[in-house]
């Protein structure tokens, strides 16, 4: 049995990854009094008066909301709300085993943009922060900096910052390693979705200003900004200076850095092989890499 | 110190009656990736592929969603979303507690029943059911009753069901002790709020014809239903079948039953005494009854 057919199993047995679990024992009347009716109207109306004391009278500092609308799960894409919800709640799983702090699933049934960043605005009162999953680009994209703006609790996507936080965080332990500055790389990022979009910001803000950013379809250019969505647009301003025409082969010679969030074996060992000496190359398609760890090691990087 | 001090104190200790716990052992790179990515993936296909097995491969089907919009919180009247959180933590920890049920807060940033109904829509798949909690009337009635129609899991008011469910378990009983028929006895209703319109269903249900239903401006009319909200009108059309304008004081002489959910201190000694012999008095008002145990009782209840 490989371990797909045994998460299959697991998933079985468990019935779900995460439940609740008490904090106020309810063993008799008079603690029946104090978590819940009467008692509980004092922290009620201490709220009501002073706001604020939401943070520490329940539960909501410590509990995010992992929300998905299903549309682009793990390498599966668009499976739907509740297809999703098996990866929702591993990742509540993960941030009690390894934050310690309280999640929640929660799936929404919509892929249009105004409808979810309102369902998660009228429901926000009840958490601490929203962490955005699996939310397919572009719409990621502006659905988390509409909720940034409009909401008073952090909003993180998962998919962008998670990544490019652990992409940037290995790019500096890269570079003490290999003892070249940021300013004097270059740079060639595959994949222009929500971890790219992301990981370009980041490459710019340690200070890489030679970056070439492809999506499926090529090298981004800035002339071409007109036809590209929001986000791509963004990521073509931030790239490829000059409007350079070119492959993803060219554009590897010589290059410093590579980065892909993009599709299986999308580089070859020959083009890691034309790379600077030297070479980082972080192939991070999920679950299939651009090109394996050993091929890549192998070709020189 | 009293119970709502130290209620008070008790939450904040707590800072959370309720919080989440791990199902999935997460010990090992292997157990992470059964209950995660890659394996994770695996379950995700068979629901995208079969939906039903979400209820086999995820906690939906044990996970209720504990909803308020915080219009009608205990007592308290309209105390505002995150003010009711408090309340909806408690009910959780009641689920869980005496039903082995997992239960998550989620309390919604409008009192537009349309927006309501929508985002609950939005969000339910990740319930297997939805308990409405402290909405206020009319407004509960209307949402829980489209919430039945558009939904496919169960949908179901506290304030209304549950008030109801144990006064006609409660009358039931009363009955097997008072030994009159259902069909003989005159009941008399003070409250038209949810619970109200819910109980006056059961009262016919269980084959009481002689009703009388009161409101705070006194005896509910067939005839003057246009003046009416929904509900009441609904009332209206189950009770008082000759429209008569009875107060309260008059209706009760010679009742077997009164239930009050309105207000503290309703009903008096001398009404009580006016009802017929073994009268069934159930005050309900929150956390204040119409009257208390003992001058029920000294009133000949």
């Amino acid at each position: 049995m490989d371990r797909y057919e045994k998460s299959l199993e697991a998933h079985r047995k468990w019935k779900g990854k995460i439940e609740t679990a008490l904090k106020a024992p309810l063993t008799n009347r008079e603690e029946l009094g104090l978590a819940y009716t009467p008692g509980v109207a004092r922290a009620c109306e201490v709220i009501r008066d002073h706001p604020q004391e939401v943070w520490e009278l329940t539960g909501r500092g410590n509990l995010v909301a992992v929300i998905s609308d299903g549309s682009a799960v793990l390498g599966l894409g668009d499976i739907g709300a509740e297809a999703s919800l098996p990866v929702m709640e591993g990742k509540c799983a993960l941030f009690k085993k390894f934050g310690g702090v309280n999640a929640v699933p929660v799936v929404i049934h919509s892929q249009d943009p105004e409808v979810i960043i309102e369902t998660i605005k009228n429901i926000s009162g009840s958490f601490g922060g929203i962490n955005l999953e699996d939310i397919s680009a572009p719409r990621c994209v502006e659905i988390e900096r509409r909720l940034i703006e409009e909401l008073d609790i952090p909003v993180f996507h998962d998919d962008q910052h998670g990544t490019a936080i652990v992409v940037a965080a290995a790019l500096i332990n890269a570079q003490k390693l290999v003892r070249k500055p940021f300013s004097s790389m270059k740079a060639v990022l595959s994949g222009a979705g929500a971890a790219g979009s992301s990981i370009l910001r980041m490459l710019q803000i340690l200070g890489i200003k030679d970056i070439y950013a492809f999506d499926s379809h090529g090298i981004l250019r800035r002339d071409k900004a007109d036809q590209y969505t929001s986000v791509k647009a963004e990521m073509a301003s931030m790239s490829n200076p000059d409007s350079l025409e070119l492959s993803l082969e060219e554009a590897l010679v010589g290059a410093d850095i590579f980065i892909g969030v993009s599709v299986p074996r999308r580089v070859t060992k020959k083009e890691i092989s034309s790379m600077s000496k030297d070479a980082i190359v972080f192939a991070l398609a999920n679950p299939e890499p651009e090109i394996h760890y050993q091929e890549a090691i192998e070709a020189g990087a």
